[in-house]
């Protein structure tokens, strides 16, 4: 069994005291163990803020860039290491393995290009030079660096693609990163900071990784530390009333719960292309990481006419999933991550069927396939049917995080799907399907403030459109309510939340030079 | 005496049982009284959320910056009356009631110009379209108004200028408000309300005004509801603490306490143009509205040569100031707003004066000028001086929110400088004064963070320069850390707060078209 550790004022420390183990999910075997106890988080926060923060922000955008870029490189050469560890500790296929591991490192590549394309600034103009007077006088809006620490916590999913996507805005913004993976899955992350640390890629101070709890760290946080989280609304909740972020005014972005849904309109009729997409980007969305995704449809919300048709395309492609051990490789949907996952999965799947019925799968237990026996924190994929939006309030509030969603037939009318996707009471991503404009404006304008991306699918995108479950570094991701009002990503807005926004008045002249703001 | 009311579900309604009374400052005069006892705070929020709503959200930037417009001309047209109910409830001078109120319609003004400016456009485009495939696929990013209610809460400071600010900007934004001044000075704000309300400018539902105690309205908050909050860090920690911002992710925004610094940089030689306008700055922060304003100078940081000169210079200017009843013209400083805050006032000049020695004033009771026998909540302009910044730890703590500054002598180091800015732990702006562009732009680059605004006074601009303590409406306001965290105002940022950022992926064609997004 192996011993992780964490990273700590540039020098990797074990915990002491009783360890947390980690288990391989398709055949619960301890793989590694690890412990934070004894590790002083504040030392760490100070070192953090102190060291690494000066030397990037001393940094343009291009040098932080070429930074990201090569620990793009450097994880992309253990690739095949990388992929050998995710899938035995994460549960998930070797296809969803690169899909977080191969999204770490698209992730920090994009903000590689971006840092270059950025060049040699060092602050970042935010909009056009306000005149305060008919002579000299104005005002420059820029975005400086935070001049504290960014805390990352991480959901247990996506332990590689969830630290480095985060890590990456934090670092071109010109913020150190302290790190932690959710304790169950931490074994990838933990590999993964100690090939870009043996790399030497980062200055002193740029990366703190702490392997298991956080112990009291939130307690000493200051003005311009940050908390981005990922996780359960719950645990979202409990840390977002810590005083760093009520009585101080620590910035804090959280991303959730979601009840993202699914939406046909009027022209994707069954048989028909959009139709077709639609089932596919469902499935792949209930089933990809065993549908362990953020992302993931949970409400599927369909003209009552087409509910049967539906219902029935859904559960044979589900009927044709093989669900049993990764190491397996007939085997396309692991298990759930852990054993409180599979309890929580079956609760929830309970929960839901009071509401509904079962129309495939359900909360029984199930054997995994070439699972040692009785092993393995398996569930099937589970299609529910409700009878309207609604006679399933639970539907609307409760997240089933695994390989679970509900048909929800509907009226068809654009402001009733609308008013159903508002149930969810925010949401991250909503996808739509449909060749009908009018109806596709409609929703939108009822629709889209309750989202943070909405994928409105029509024929001639068809093809050429990317599933709703995949988040892009060029796209923003988070949503309101519900799914936290965090906002990641999406390019140069990702870095807003790392940076601090100050108008600048003086005078042209001299503000242009002071600054390096090209004259417009 | 006066009985004010609230304005709730399109209805003026008054309150039961035990009335706050509002007294005039200058003479403990009673002025009128208010209660929101009985009123149904969730049929009040609702009523906004889902009648307001919907017809904001229904018109464009054009003619909801059309209804600023009118609510700027219909207040202006009363100007006078509402001075007099300024200078009566607030302590203020007439130039401090000029202030507050052209502040107000003068905003309103301003958003309504950006309304006109956007023109028939309903939502706000974010950036440029991002392509996600070499054909049709792509995403545009958008703001769309939140389909909910903006709750304002505003202080007693500045009861016309505070209640306008957020109803311009979150009307234009196209939510509903929900407006709660401070009962202290409610008054103004009231009678501002009633004249909006009787010229029929805004649909149904569009504006809600509580007068007095907020009453459980907080409870009632939705996932979009938003809470903009003006006052004391300590409430603002306590409101922000609520379940509907931590447990829920209803957005809030805070503007609080501000330890907001002036800075003496090289070239700004005692009897320079630049000296002279620091001066005249100092005093008039010092002074206007009886030093109750939150961008209000309250730590003055001097190179140590010129300590004496500059600590003469501001007590001259302070002797000259007559504090007295506001009714008489010859007094230049009026009362601080309320018993509470007087004595708040003399606590805190005492707390401060165990670090520092006082230079003139002091928390002595004094009589003002024309006052009736022992009345009136007056205080001395009270300049402090501390050995050094690390000397008197509380001057960078404690905000005392009245007519004191105390002036701290320095290295004249641009890095030192900096750091005693940031020792305030996050400022709603700073001023600087100084022509050398070498130390300017190290200055800046380490204090800037730790401001919303900086005011850079060079030569050239000696003359031309607004005073720090303005805040304008196309330039940002609010700060990190002990300033609350917020952005108000800044143009167009402003309605970031009041909008959902959304980014709609699909076809390029389709989504121009059926969003209106104008083709690149």
């Amino acid at each position: 069994m192996i011993r992780l550790s964490s990273y700590v004022q540039d020098q990797w420390v074990e915990g002491t005291g009783e360890h947390s183990v980690l288990v391989n999910p398709s055949t619960e075997e301890a793989l590694a163990e690890t412990s934070t106890a004894g590790i002083d988080m504040a030392a760490a926060i100070t070192h953090a803020r102190d060291v690494g923060g000066p030397a990037l922000r001393a940094m343009t955008f291009a040098q932080r860039g070429e930074l990201l870029k090569q620990m793009a490189n450097a994880l992309h050469e253990h690739r095949e290491e990388l992929l050998d560890i995710a899938e035995r500790n994460n549960g998930g296929t070797r296809g969803d393995a690169k899909f977080d591991v191969d999204g770490a490192t698209g992730t920090l590549a994009s903000y590689a290009r971006l840092g270059e394309k950025l060049g040699d600034q060092t602050l970042l103009v935010d909009g056009k030079v306000t005149r305060l007077s008919r002579a000299r006088f104005v005002a420059h809006h820029v975005r400086m660096p935070r001049p504290g620490v960014a805390v990352h916590i991480n959901a247990f999913n996506f332990p590689a693609w969830g630290t480095f996507e985060k890590v990456a805005v934090a670092i071109l913004a010109g913020m150190p990163v302290v790190s932690k993976p959710a304790t169950a899955t931490a074994w990838l992350a933990w590999r993964m900071s100690q090939i870009i640390i043996e790399a030497g890629i980062l200055p002193a101070g740029a990366y703190t990784f702490i392997c298991g709890s956080a112990g009291d760290m939130l307690d000493h946080l200051g003005a311009h530390d940050t908390l981005a989280f990922t996780g359960s609304a719950d645990t979202g909740g409990f840390l977002r009333s810590k005083d760093a972020f009520t009585k101080g005014s620590a910035p804090v972005n959280i991303e959730a719960d979601s009840l993202n849904a699914a939406v046909f309109g009027p022209k994707a009729d069954p048989g028909s292309d959009l139709w077709y997409l639609a089932v596919r980007n469902i499935v792949k969305d209930m089933t990809q990481k065993t549908g362990q995704k953020c992302t993931a449809v949970r409400r599927i919300i369909v003209p009552e006419a087409w509910a049967d048709a539906l219902c029935e395309a859904i559960s044979e492609d589900l009927s044709r999933v093989v669900v049993g051990n990764t190491a397996d490789k007939d085997v396309t949907m692991g298990p759930v991550a852990t054993a409180a996952q599979l309890t929580d999965v079956r609760e929830g799947i309970d929960r839901l069927a009071e509401q509904t019925t079962i129309v495939c799968g359900g909360s029984a237990p199930i054997t995994g396939q070439s699972a040692p026996d009785g092993k393995g924190f398996y569930v099937a994929p589970t299609l529910l049917r409700a009878e309207s939006a609604d006679a399933a309030p639970d539907v609307h509030k409760h997240e089933v995080f695994g390989p679970c969603a509900t048909v929800i037939p509907y009226s068809g009318d654009a402001d009733e799907a609308a008013r159903i996707v508002a149930m969810g009471g925010g949401s991250l991503v909503s996808a739509t399907y449909t060749d009908d404009r009018k109806w596709l404006g409609q929703f939108l304008v009822g629709a889209a403030p309750w989202n943070g991306r909405v994928l409105a699918c029509t024929a001639k995108v068809a093809d050429e459109s990317l599933p709703p479950g995949m988040v892009l570094p060029n796209c923003l991701h988070g949503g309101p309510g519900r799914a936290g009002g965090g906002e990641e990503l999406g390019g140069l807005r990702g870095l807003e939340f790392y940076t601090q926004r100050v108008a600048i008045q003086g005078d042209s002249g001299v503000l242009g030079k002071v600054l390096g703001i090209p004259a417009e």
